[in-house]
This record gives structure tokens, sequence and C-alpha cells, in this order.
């Protein structure tokens, strides 16, 4: 099942900018991980904003919510999840 | 450029359901058009409503547009344009 | 998977009550055999309201909709759905 | 009475990561103990999200109040009640 | 229990004036009703609107239901209910 | 005249627990003062919050203002106030 | 007691623009009225709607309901009503 | 001095087409007259929408005002109007 | 020309209440010295908030903002700004 | 492809003052590079605010964003970007 995801990263306005650089690495290493197994189909950013707007597949939303919260910076996110169903006009499923 | 595109269709609570279907069968086919010349690369419905979300394709915001407006249900379309910039780490780009 | 399910009916204000009345029939049979079949779980009325919040399961968003949109309201209905992830204090899974 | 509860969990960006796991781990414990005696009858994780809708019975809106307060992460919770009233299409009454 | 009521009429801009006039006095007399009864306790007019605040009294959401489900105006009313818990410092409970 | 107050408690996430309950033991004594001199006619507790809504009376906005102001919380209160008129179906005014 | 209140005119659509222009001649007579005997103190069209910001005196709530439900386009009227405190560093009181 | 006015064209879901042409085709005019006096300065469709961003030019509201309210359409427009001050970085002033 | 404001005092939950107490002082002689020289007509406090209502008077936003801008409380204030048109049933322009 | 930039400066209520002057500094720097490069093509401030409202043009989302992300204050900045399209009636184009 795919699933529209929408990310926006509320890190403190007072953060350690370096812990911010050190997650923001590990954020895209388990990111990559997510691409790779399949889970992260697109990934794009929203312009002007840190905030993203993905394709995500799992097979229910207790695997999905088990990906997201394996992001290192799971804590800092503010997440919302849209589930998608079949269009019988979608042109070009994956 | 893609978009990220959110439609909903308002026909009217008392419309004319023959018109409706009518109107439904050329969406469909103008938006297998758009499908195939790759202005419309994904659509989902979104579960329980007459609404759908899209990954169109366009140049720009006015093309897109046109190709938007081309639709038989325009007239009652409520639509929203989410602009997407690449991310680094989108996985697979179309 | 489970699905939480918020449901308004926009009967239109000066609708025709008799159709309204044949319908709400009709609608009360299909729920019926949707409970019988295990698709709606709990259904509870939202007090003051034309509305319902509902549980429902189904295996992904495609089959959850095809199974409100087989309800005769349908047209008439503005449904929004939230998709549901196990947890672990869960006290009695269905 | 049955009551739709909607919680979020609002710790402090820079909160202490260790007393949240205590904390935590002795939400579970009250959450058990509120799922034995029949208070909270389902709980589900809201996908990506530090959040949960579950239903919950109490006699009224007193003694809700003071079964959530019991929380130990009360003072952190962003909590919504939602009043649930019988539907005659309800198919599997707890 | 007590419960916080806030209706709003919804007319038909275009609605028949005497049709109007009719309701409104069969409203009133089954407003009267409720009023003998116990079950509307306090009512309200929003100043400028065609909308009230009420406190109601039912044993749940299932018995307010009906009692608002009883009004003449029932089918043009677009209501919300705020379920209200006992608080140590209320002065004057009825 | 009558005004229906809406009060959250916005208490700091990381605030003084000691000098809450300092504060909240200072907030009932003025609480009961002013339902001694009839200013608040009623409280309720608003189920799962930090909050309530009360009946509040004052001849004027102005004196309504400085009675809220008069609580040792005011700096951390979040307050809402819709103004009352009275309702020709109104059962029981205090 | 002075007010703040907001009018957005309603009229339908498809309303009837002769009975529209009389119903405006007949609330710019009342209006004057209201006007003449110091009930609207002030009045501002928003500019590029049909609506206004007003500052109304009445000596409650109930009598400024009776002076807006005066206005012959009450019933296509959409009226917010926002008390208004005095405040000590008001350069100019009527 | 410079507004930014948001307009969206709220024809209705069953008006006549035709007439919405004639109105259209009086609405260019309108425009192209308000553009060649120096009025309107920028006009922007909103893709996907009967709804456009505009930057409009007045000595102050009322005049705006009357500017707007002269396009033939303006019956069936819902407009928002957005002061806008000079910025010391403001690169082009017209 | 005329300007509907709405300001909102953001102080920080943890602020100094003295330094706060330094910068309301100031305020208010600010506020003193922008009635006296016109810019502000009329101000009313919102019951039971940190915030007001008023009329303000200058010859353009430009203008305005700098008033607003000069307020010792300027950095702590979330400010909205209502552009006002002149209305023909306007009783007692200033 | 032009682009309509909405930015508000979220700057701690607590942040140091001498630091918000240093990138206040840099950012009117970079906005004039921006302003020199044919970027950013208006730039107006959102009266009562520390806001502005801009028309920035770029080839697409993507090169927007890097030139958004550029400015010093981009860790502060909340930017909601809304994508223009070229509308017929626009009298005088860039």
């Amino acid at each position: 099942m795919e699933f529209l995801v929408h990310v926006e990263i509320r890190w403190p306005e007072n953060g350690d900018p370096a812990e911010l650089a050190r997650l923001t690495e590990a954020e895209q290493d388990r990111a990559a991980a997510l691409g790779a197994d399949g889970t992260i189909r697109r990934l794009w950013r929203i312009p002007g904003r840190r905030a993203n707007w993905g394709i995500w597949v799992a097979p229910d939303a207790t695997t999905l919510h088990a990906a997201i919260a394996s992001l290192p910076l799971f804590p800092w996110l503010d997440v919302e999840v849209h589930p998608l169903a079949g269009h019988p006009s979608d042109p070009t499923p994956f």
C-alpha cells in the first residue's frame, strides 16, 4: 500500500547546530536505506521549508510507523500520513 | 518541474447524474491523454472521497494551469497546487 | 488494516425527504452487510449531528474506498479516513 | 458511555530523554491497568506521530477526566475528547 | 451528565419564510418541553446570529442525541456537543 | 450580563511544578471568592485538558476583564470570551 | 458597552438583484436610524468585500442582538460580535 | 499605496455558462482599463483555480474598493486585500 | 487612511516580570504619544487577554508600520492589520 | 517562472538581539545580491509584522529553494511559496 507522507522538521530555535548536522547526516543514511529497500519511493523538498513530501510503501500503517520512527530525527519531526488508494486513471504505477 | 496536485470534485448536490457520468467518461479520456504525454505521472484516489492526489510534470505553472483547465470537469474542480523541489535523498526520480 | 472513518451526511437543505428516507433504508441494509462481512467493526453516531465515527477493516485503502463507495448515500457523504497503526498498549484487539 | 479520545504527546523539544523513557514506562503500566479495568477498550497509534486514538469507557466525563489525568505523562498530553452515541447500525458493540 | 451544546440554524438562503415561521413555533414548543423535563437547563442566544449556546443534561450521549434530534428544526441545525466534567471550584451546581 | 468564558492553562512545559502547585492553590482561593460574589456562576472542567468552561456575570467587558486578570494564573491563561444574549426559550435563568 | 461587529452579507449567488436593491435601501435607512440613536458609532467597509466592521454601543448583548436583528438584511448576514473592554491608553473615548 | 489582492471567482455551480462568458469578456475589458490607468500593476493566475493574485495601486482603501467593485464579476468574487508597506530591500519598485 | 489593528502580546512564559513591567510602562508612554499625534484614535482591551483592538490612522501602510514598530514591546507583538474603507452609512467619522 | 513568497521571521522570544542585528545586516546584503541578479523582483513588508511578501523569479522550485536557503536567517524563517501562472490580463509583465 502507498502513503503520501508530509514531514516538517521542528528543530528547536536555539538547538545546537552541530548536533543538527550530525543528525542530518544520520538521517540521510537512514533515508538511503529506506530508499534502497523500497519503503521510500519518491521524496521532494517543499521549497522554502525544512520539510518534504514523500511516497512511502508499506504493507500497513504499523509497518509504516516503524519505518518513520527509525529516522534519527524522528523526535523532532511533525509527520502527517495520507493513505492512498489506486486510481483507474493512474498512468504509471511503480 | 514536478507539482503535487490535490483535486476535489464539487459536483452540485442536486446535479444531473447522467451529465456527471458523461463528463466523467470524458475526464478519463483526457486524463489518459495527459498520462500518455507525460503530464500526469501518478494519480491516486483519496479513500472515501471524490478526490485525488497526483504528480504532474510541466515546464512551469502557466503550462500546468492549461493542462488542468483542459479537464472536462474543470468548472467543478477545487484544485490546490504544491510546487516540488528536488530532494538529495530522492531514491528513484522518474 | 484498521481505519478510523469520519462520515458527515450532506443531504441538500432542500432535498426530497422521501428520497432521503429511501436512501437511508438502503444505507442501513448496506451497512449491515458491511458489518456482517467484518468490514465495519464499530459504528458510533456523533451526538447532535448526521454524522458517525467508525472502525473499518480492509486490506488496503483501495479496498476500503470500494466499500465506502458502495454506500447508497456515498454521493452525499463527506468522508475522512485516518489510518491506524497497532499500539503496544492496545488492551483488546478485535 | 464510550468516548473517542485523541492524544498527542508534547514532550519538550529539549526535554531529558532519560526522564521521557522513565515516564513512558510508567505510562505503559498505567495504560495496562486502565485496559485491565475496562476503561481503555482500544488504543491505536497514529502513524508517524507520538499520538494515539483510543476508545475509552466511563460513566461520565468527570470519571473520564480522572482516568486521563492519572496518566504519568498527563502534564505533557494534548487531549481531545469526542463523546460517542450509540448507532443503530453498530455491528459489534463491546 | 452535563453538555455544552452549540447550535447554528442553517435555514436555506432561499427557503420559505412561512415554513420557517411554522417550524420556529414548533421549535419553541419542543424547547419548552425539554426545559420542563430538565434536559435543557440554560439557553443563550449568540448575539448577531441565528445560533445559541445551551447547557443540556442527559445520562449519556445517546439520550442527548435523541433529545436534539427531536427538535423540529433538526434537519437544518449544525450542532457541536462539548462534554463537561465537574470542576472542584464550580460555585453553584444546578 | 452573562459571558461564556473558555480558559486553557498554558503552564510552561518545563515550568516548576512546585510553583504551579502554589499558584493553583491561590487560584482556587480566588475562584472561590469570585464564586461567592456572583461573578463566576458555573465552572466545568473540559475532560482531558487543563482547561475549563465557565459562566461569568459582570456588568460589562471592562469589569469582566478585571475579574479574569485578578486570577493568580492569569499570565499563563489563554482566555476566550463569548458574550451571551438572553434567549426566549431559556428555561431557568439564574 | 462597546462591541466590535464584523458583518458579511451572504446574498444568494442566484438571488434577485432587484430584491437586493430594495433591501439595501431599507438597510441604509435602518443603519441611519441606528447611527442617529447612538447604537452604531462607526462603520467601515472591508475593501473588496460586501462586508463591514462597526463599533456598536449597547447596554448588553441582548439589546445588541435586537438592534442587529432589526436590519432588513439580517436573514442574509453572517455576524460576529467581539466584546470590547476599556483600555487605559485609549486616547479618545467617544 | 500598493495592495496585494487575492481574488477567487465563485460562479454558481449551476450558473449559466453563456452569462459567465459574457461577464468574463466584460471583466477583461474592465481589467484592461484598470491596467491602463495604473490601478492594476501585475496580475497572475493561481494555477488550477479560477483565481488570481494581483498588485493593485490606489491612494487608499476607499478608492481601492471602488476599483474592485467596478468589476462586472464583483457580485461573484471573494476578495481579500493585504496592505503592503515599503521594504528597504525592495530591489525594483515600479 | 484608517486601519483596524489587532495586537496580541506574546511575552515569553518564563520571561522576566520586572523587564515586562519596565517595557509596559515605556509602552504606555509611546502609546500616549501616538494618541496625542492622532495615529492611534481608539484602543480597546480584548477581555481576558493581553491583547487589544485599535483604530489607527496613517497616510499609508509604510507609515503605519513605522508607528507600530516604534512600540517598545514590538519584538513581542503579534500584529494583524485590516485596511478600512469609507462606508456610506458611517454615522460619525472622526 | 514567478513565485509569490510569504516570509515570517521567527526569531526566538529570548534570542540574542546582537546576534539578530548581525544576521539582519547579512540578510540585507544577501537580499541585495538576490535583487541584483533578478531572483527577487519585488519585496514588501507586511505592516506590523516581521514578515514580507516577495515576487521571486527562478527556473524551477529547486533553484528557488536554493536561493531562499542561502539567506542567513533561513533557519528562523517560516516560508510559504505560491506558484504563479501567467494571466491574460496582466498589464505590465516585468
